[in-house]
């Protein structure tokens, strides 16, 4: 049974263990609203993770210390069981499905922990993980479903009504639901009107599908950029917690999710992966009703691979009007470039990349395609110059 | 001339205008030291800029601050002299040269400055403000070179031994030198015996080369990444503060501030600019006497292009050996792609992009070219592809 006293008590074990992390007015999010941000993506590990983890290995019997903990992830949790039982002075064991990026791999090792690569994909990870704890003896420790982790995610919840007493609501991402429940229980015990919002991403929202049928289901496939809480199936107590304290769950797409990730770099320096940057996509799209409110958007963890970074930078630069990408289909004339570069120097935009094929499959034997990469103000500047080349008699193809 | 007492009134003013910004331990970036990261990319405006601007305008008399204030800036400075006259109530102008990035115009209109794009480079834009500031009689508000703004700047020395009283030494970025003579006079008023280490980008090293002179030199050519300390010409007295307070002055290459804001963004989910990160490059690349030592890196900002970040991440990438871009010249018959991509996948190397061009100019006729991008995991997993494609009988061109 969680209570306060729990919480304040991982509090105390947690100290001198992790940060205080920072919590940053940010403005521009969204103009209507008071939004602040929980950068628990500076949080040692990167991830909030650590907080439970560490919290919940402290509480193991010396017999159980002794012989050790098991995890099964490919990401911030087996980053924070590993650095967790690294100061708690005792061995862990990650078991990763052998296609787990070499970043995250290599990642685990440095925080001290033992790595097994399983053949497979996740759930043979985790069965062989069930396994080992049977054979050998090992603690495992779940990623969510857990009352000491949950207790130790609660930890978070305390600190923000200490940085913020007058908060009027929290949004949370969830992937499995550890996080929310122990945030969401913490403040309302404290604050009970404060406003508790989830957030997952729109292609696997098991929670979302699980609070609207009233029982835990299971999805068959998930697929988003956020990987952090890419989860089929919520947790029996997570659950539980989401339909006592939770307000309202929304989802938010991957080109939002993008969105937000560059409005974090831009904006405050911030790195934050998918899982981490949905709750201010919730916020920034207004998918949660805070208007007017004081609020924080949790943004839980920044372990995102740098090639996938890459690829959301642009992705959000087109999405966000800051970038386009026009085909043009040009008759194999002289001077057309010319034309068209005139154009669009002429409106401002600044050309990144051209691409100009002759006769390609589909076009016109006399003709061409252009594509055109250029950065833009917003929308508004991308489709005047869209017009101004359409107005010129080019042909825009998609 | 410059006193404790200014600096502590300078504290007091702005104590609600900006971020005391997190100082984050980041044991990492050099294991022989131990090193921390004042966060001021984390500062509003993105940079710490805003301090010497808001002090020096907040000092003003009524009589100036009705006619308003004009500054010359690309960057930094035009943002934080924005936010600072706003803040203040009076107006602001900045010219700036008209190929100015989008995003920079944009970002200091939205600090509520108005424009003045001048024909030309920075020097036109610079004549163009003192130009206006005699006609119209505006107050010229200096990047670096000012009494009111160095003692801004050195607000964060003052934070800084706050933060970490028993601090050894500070790592501080160089381009006008307005920060490092605030932050050293500050820190050595208070503690004699700290050292302030200054770093430039070797393309830019106006302050070294004036150093080792002994007199101010003005350089006729800089370049480097690090735009916000490309300075041609240290000030008097910022020079002057350097002879008297400043241990020692280093230089970092692009591609070392390169590795350093790669590092800052994977282990410590931080975005720096150039400028930025040039104290933890030194402090990474062992540039300057600190083993041993409680170091603090001034991360001075933030405000880097999204589509130079990108490119800074590539390269960075490939520079600390975690891609390789290999070219390899192949017969034109079947099963070769094949070969090439088992050793590499036997390895453990992760390929990324594949490019196979057929018969280019100075190529067999027979031949084409095979060039591959892949994530290795360093140096040596690097050159281990590399062998083991060689020893095969491939033929690895550069």
């Amino acid at each position: 049974m969680l209570t306060l006293d729990k919480i304040y008590h991982a509090s105390y074990v947690l100290k001198n263990v992790i940060r205080k992390t920072d919590l940053i007015h940010a403005p521009k999010i969204n103009p209507e609203s008071e939004i602040y941000l929980k950068t628990e993506n500076l949080q040692i590990t990167g991830s909030f993770k650590v907080r439970g983890a560490y919290y919940k290995i402290s509480q193991l019997s010396d017999e159980e210390k002794a012989k050790g903990v098991i995890a099964c992830s490919a990401g911030n949790h087996a980053q924070g069981v590993a650095l967790a039982a690294a100061k708690n002075g005792i061995k862990s064991l990650i078991c990763l499905p052998d296609g787990a990026p070499i970043s995250k791999v290599e990642a685990t090792k440095s925080y001290g922990a033992d790595v097994c690569l399983v053949e497979g994909v996740y759930d043979d990870a985790y069965n062989k993980a069930l396994q080992l704890k049977d054979e050998k003896g090992y603690t495992f420790i779940h990623p969510f479903d857990d009352e000491n982790v949950i207790a130790g995610q609660g930890t978070i919840g305390l600190e923000l009504l200490d940085q913020l007493p007058d908060i009027d609501a929290i949004i949370v991402p969830i992937g499995g639901g550890g996080l929310i429940s122990g945030v969401a229980f913490a403040a309302k015990q404290l604050k009970p009107d404060i406003k508790i919002y989830g957030v997952q991403a729109s292609g696997a929202p098991s929670m979302v599908v699980s609070m609207e049928s009233g029982k835990i289901e299971c999805l068959d496939d998930v697929s988003t950029i956020a990987d952090g809480i890419k989860v089929k199936e919520p947790g029996v107590n997570t659950f539980d917690f989401c339909q006592k304290y939770v307000d309202e769950i929304v989802t938010v797409t991957d080109d939002e999710i993008s969105s937000a990730i560059l409005a974090l770099i831009e904006q405050h320096k911030l790195i934050a992966e998918g899982a981490g940057a949905v709750s201010v996509a919730a916020a920034m799209f207004n998918k949660v009703p805070i208007k007017g409110k004081r609020t924080v958007c949790l943004v839980s963890g920044g372990n995102i691979d740098v090639t996938i970074l890459s690829r959301v930078i642009k992705r959000g630069l087109l999405k966000s009007g800051r970038s386009d990408s026009i085909n043009i289909e040009l008759m194999d004339k002289p001077g057309q470039l010319r034309d068209v570069s005139r154009i669009i120097a002429e409106l401002g935009g600044n050309v990144v990349a051209i691409h100009h094929e002759r006769a390609s499959e589909g076009s016109d034997i006399n003709g061409c395609y252009l594509r055109i990469v250029l950065e833009t103000r917003n929308f508004e500047h991308k489709m005047t110059i869209r017009k101004a080349l359409a107005d010129a008699g080019f042909k825009i193809v998609e």
